[in-house]
């Protein structure tokens, strides 16, 4: 395939893979997709080590590198906030009701040891500081989801030559990251996992594409609920240059989930993936379980902290709650879960990431063929 | 296009049009679409005259009904429940809450008159008794939402040699659907207009299908959000049938919307859709309103009733909402809403239905052009 996004990626099939695991995001680029590595969690030694691991295993095919820079966040125009000192703002009420909830299920609530000066979560020149380190590996997209990039980040993008991507849910986001100078918009829908906003993929993809294409004719990929090479030919005959995708790596071999949450993703419907606050404290999508339901509608909730306070209850929290329900704790499996989108009602078995971008290759053109059986007819 | 629903509807292009108005089913008809009249307001005499009206206007052209017989109900197992009766169920409290609303906002509350033997809204015997009387017109569809259709809906279909269809919003309701025996699915997205479900369109379409083609091969036609030729053509790269509309409708210059609904539909963004209970008592797409915020988020707010009582208090309304706004108080045009889907984002000006038939033809022909542009470079 020959387009635009194509040409600027290096690749053949515009399938972008968004995932926190670097063998997932090897896999799709060495098998023809565009692998993007969350680079979130990471630090700029930790991410030099994973971007040399994948450099080692690509073959020279190109991949990307995502970071979640918000800018809307509680300690926002606070410098050098540091995880220790953000503990200290969690109130008594909020430690309560956390560890309650987990003792209700059998898991002792223990709190992740850190060091004095680790950054708080989603520090934004922590992000900064990994993007530049990530330059000295043959990245070709850095992304970036919940609002405008910094200019330094679209500035880094321009002197590397490497385009700059940004994740939108709304057609007012997306005119302001035009404006900003982003290269490439991820409209995602709100059936995606992680964090999302109200508008559907089939409704945001070409509202995004229509509001922007008198400002600036900037590639828009389609995201939220892809699942299959159907979905995303859908999402192209509306004008996509392609698709971005995140949940259906979770249930491939490669992927960092636990055990326990690919035996939940498999059983649940689409319904299952809920609209919660209760992981980061901004609406993202995850599976329900006891633990979505007791922070979105238990009757003695405290309500989740803003961002980033509510990502550490739920760090300390799901430490405890993976590490329970690996050891045989079977309660502790109602607590499980982890953001994922509508999709995973689609989800029925683990395959190798290879084989999936196989499998998007061949549905992608069967959907081609079906459509142009339906016109001759 | 030949397919088995074109084959079961008598029609070349699977564009069903859903629509309270004669006048927009008779045009999309003519226009070799598929127009299906909205006929839960009526009595089997008023149904009897439109259904006439629009035989003498659609050439032999096929069209349908759709009825709303929902599976619950407030009322369920009472007999001979009638409006009047039911006035009497509504709390001093909802009264209070509803007219101090209008009144805040310049509009005064009158109470609409009924017959003493008008029956509740939704009536399901008052559904089968205009169903009934439509079979003396060549009618090619009968469809059913907010539930399975009754048994004796079911066997009437069958009587007459007409495909029964349902609306469903999820993959749960589609195998209950096509256990009871309908015909053809209607799979609508939460981004759907009027009463809809959790799961998006882009999701929910490839799990209803693969879900039911174990049990029985349905025809599944695609609903929420299809505003153009394009979606509908995304739509059925995934494997849909077809189809089914109904925002894109209200912005024809047929429709029965009111001018100034029109204007708000033109201003609106897909955001501006909201899923509120408080129009019918159960979650239904509307245009947000300074009506739906109060009723899901006023301070005072006492809470939606249940189906039916609260499509009685906003029947009586909107009537005086309507009215005022038409005589041009401008702080009733606050209040005004009606039921459309996120869909309306993409609504920018007011069209014949003929014309938008023929855009749907245009933009789906087009968009099958376009996937093969991009197979062959």
């Amino acid at each position: 395939m020959k387009s635009p996004i194509c040409d600027m990626l290096g690749i053949e099939f515009p399938l972008l893979a968004f995932s926190h695991c670097r063998d997932v995001v090897a896999a799709v680029s060495r098998a023809g997709g565009f692998g993007v590595l969350g680079a979130t969690a990471h630090s700029p030694e930790t991410i030099e080590q994973e971007l040399k691991w994948i450099d080692d295993r690509t073959d020279g095919k190109p991949y990307g590198l995502d970071v979640l820079i918000p800018e809307n966040i509680s300690t926002a125009g606070e410098k050098d906030v540091t995880w220790k000192s953000l503990e200290a703002r969690i109130s008594p009420q909020h430690r309560d009701f956390t560890r309650n909830l987990l003792k209700k299920y059998g898991v002792e609530l223990t709190t992740t040891n850190v060091t004095d000066n680790q950054p708080q979560p989603f520090d934004a020149q922590r992000a900064l500081d990994v993007l530049e380190v990530s330059f000295r590996h043959p990245i070709k997209l850095i992304a970036n989801a919940l609002g405008v990039p910094p200019k330094q980040m679209i500035d880094m993008g321009r002197k590397h030559g490497v385009p700059v991507a940004a994740l939108v849910g709304s057609k007012e986001h997306a005119l302001r990251q035009v404006a900003a100078g982003v290269d490439i918009l991820v409209a995602q829908g709100t059936e995606a996992g992680g964090h999302c906003g109200e508008v559907s993929t089939m409704v945001l993809v070409p509202e995004v594409i229509k509001a922007i294409k008198p400002v600036r004719d900037v590639p828009v990929l389609a995201a939220g609920g892809i699942m299959t090479g159907k979905q995303m030919a859908a999402c192209m005959a509306m004008g996509a240059a392609g698709a971005w995708t995140g949940s259906v790596w979770l249930a491939t071999v490669e992927s960092e989930t636990t055990e326990i949450f690919r035996e939940k993703m498999i059983a649940a419907s689409s319904r299952d993936a809920v609209r919660s606050k209760g992981r980061t404290g901004k609406p993202a999508r995850q599976l329900r379980s006891v633990w979505t339901d007791a922070w979105d509608r238990g009757p003695d909730s405290p309500g989740a902290l803003p961002m980033p306070l509510q990502s550490i209850i739920s760090r300390d929290a799901f430490n405890s709650i993976d590490r329970a329900a690996a050891a045989g704790n079977v309660q502790a499996r109602d607590l499980v879960t982890y953001f994922v989108g509508q999709g995973v009602g689609l989800i029925d078995s683990v395959k190798s990431a290879g084989a999936v971008v196989q499998e998007f290759k061949e549905d992608f053109a069967d959907a081609v063929e079906h459509m142009n059986m339906l016109m001759e007819e």
